[in-house]
């Protein structure tokens, strides 16, 4: 093939085109999304029908067809250009290929009516198929506090931690969008007819597959850059070493998005996978919705509270208190000279201190001294 | 007082008056301890015999009496130019004060056989009173795993996550040190005596706290840098917010040491502590003895091994078998001629290696098709 100028397409000439070119490519199959991007739908469809070997099977798709098959069935077809289309995607172009897969997809097949250009600002939470009764709660928290924080939620509806984020957003009557390795119309996984009808109705459903398209494993790899190009940040909640939710953040890392990850026992084979994304720096530790919205929002603002332990009563002693709590022993008890001098106070001055701290309950008496209480080592 | 010129000391002069300084002075002044490092203790402790307020105390008291007694009773008294005087304690000089405790130690009491020169490459672990199970486990294998890597175990003797520690160094036999915030001759807390006679017999017990001395809130601080400082980093197993092990943690910071710290559930608040410091960057997260000696090894020697999961029957596959394997779906079958033109292969070729997948395990048939395993999903 020559390179060539290539005429401007109609934006339905270019939407057709690309709704052809959906049917017949995997998803994500960096090098022919390249050449879309630089030669226009148009122009690669025109020399795919001229291609010895994929020409037949493209001169056997009826874009026109299926484009109103997918209307009927309430999925549309979201393209560049489109007031629709999220700007997220087009980092992608900018992204190496992962595991031979990479690039803006060709458009999104889209069913629930939440607009996609809603997305701005959003927050993908991920993880285990695996996830335990923890990874769920805090995923729950995550995604109910970013939702609250007027934060879409994206994820993907896998069995776990995906679908705890998910129902997290729901429960506060949060906007969530899951993107499926499978065609938008499709219920998968089984379990998740209830969610995805909910997503249906209320948020939305995307996935670059086409409408009853198989979930296959490529598609679930090419599926997981489309959930971190979506998103400024990814939080990752649990996952094993090798597990799909590390390809999501490898890609957030790839695109310049905000990685963070939930701890868990290091003995948790599903915390281990986030272990090690701390650990090489490469994602930011959180541990709750707040810490979440602090990494995302402006910096200085959006702060976290700083988990503080709870405010003590020797917090709040004059400084001669303090003086002489510092000078009594937590074991055996001293007297109160022992005391005064350790404190470099005179003893009825330390005597006065000392029943000031007792009604504190700060120091006991124990024997014939002085001692400090379980309460003041705290 | 006017500054002058200071005579050199005899070594035993200046280790008998270091002693006196230590009867009278509490651990951790920093201004006192300021002042004997930059004059001398002869200088110091004449200046303090001329005080109006010191002077009567500075008078009583028998340096030469107290150090027999302190030998009779097992104990030595390790000073600044001592072949024994572990050279980490030095930086404390250049480390600014916290919560009024600072500066080099005037000496350090000793109880066992353990010389303090033994500590260089030492590695501190400390942690909450009130550890879990959790945290307990993990500090044993971390110190079991430094131990038998020839580090000495430094920590605090208190219950919880310090004892642990030193029981987990005993455990492999290796050497390890407790630093006491009461005198190094005194059974305390209560409950480690054993723990204590094992150290007297065959480790150290460490204090800057003279002999029979009790254990008082500011000592705990002072100590705290004593720990930081006579190791090459220090690990935080459990700590809530507002722990004395973040004391340690702090000076660590302050010291230039390597600071790390082990996650827990996000749930606990004995791990709250340690979220905050590795969220912020302080501290490096380590779970594993091997990941702690990988921080304080040669940088790209002492590589901890990178957790991995199993290896799977698909990572073995030729690059035919993996191609057939992406295009077989998930959920519903697919005929062998559909999945022959997924994988752009002849149905033929696509038969066959749908076969040997199927030898694998990785693809079953469903109906009239093929589809994954939940073991190819793995």
């Amino acid at each position: 093939m020559s390179e060539r100028v290539t005429p401007p397409a109609s934006p339905e000439g270019d939407r057709l085109a690309r709704v052809a070119l959906a049917l017949v490519a995997e998803p994500g199959h960096p090098e022919l999304l390249r050449q879309v991007r630089r030669l226009g739908a148009v122009e690669v469809r025109d020399r795919l029908l001229r291609d010895r070997d994929f020409g037949p099977r493209m001169a056997a798709v009826d874009p026109d067809r299926e484009l109103a098959a997918a209307t009927h069935r309430g999925l549309r077809f979201v393209v560049p250009g489109d007031d629709e289309w999220p700007g997220g995607l087009d980092d992608l172009a900018l992204a190496p290929p992962l595991q031979e897969q990479g690039e803006v997809p060709i458009g999104l097949w889209v069913r629930g009516p939440l607009r996609l250009d809603r997305l701005a600002g959003a927050l993908a939470v991920v993880g285990s198929r695996e996830g335990t009764t923890y990874g769920g709660e805090i995923a729950r928290e995550i995604a109910a506090t970013a939702s609250r924080a007027g934060r879409v939620v994206v994820s993907g509806a896998a069995v776990g931690i995906d679908q705890a984020a998910h129902r997290g957003a729901i429960a506060v009557d949060g906007p969530t969008v899951a993107v499926l390795a499978c065609g938008a119309d499709r219920v998968y996984p089984p379990g998740a007819a209830d969610l995805l009808g909910y997503l249906a109705a209320e948020g939305a459903i995307v996935s670059e597959t086409v409408p009853a398209g198989a979930p296959m494993r490529n598609r679930f790899l090419s599926r997981n850059r489309i959930i971190a190009a979506l998103t400024v940040g990814t939080v990752v909640v649990e996952a094993a070493a090798r597990s799909g939710a590390l390809s999501t953040a490898n890609w957030a890392i790839r695109l310049n998005r905000h990685l963070m990850g939930v701890p868990g026992p290091v003995t948790s084979p599903v915390s281990c996978g986030v272990h090690e994304l701390i650990r090489a720096g490469a994602a930011t530790l959180t541990g709750s919705g707040a810490e979440v919205l602090e990494v995302l929002g402006v910096a200085g603002e959006d702060l976290a509270p700083v988990p503080r332990g709870p405010v003590r009563s020797q917090d709040l002693l004059s400084h001669p208190q303090r003086q002489v709590l510092d000078a009594v022993p937590l074991a055996r008890g001293a007297t109160e000279a022992s005391i005064a001098r350790t404190a470099a106070l005179g003893v009825a001055e330390a005597r006065a201190l000392l029943s000031e701290l007792h009604r504190h309950g700060l120091v006991e008496l124990a024997g014939d001294g002085w001692r400090l209480t379980p309460r003041a080592m705290r």
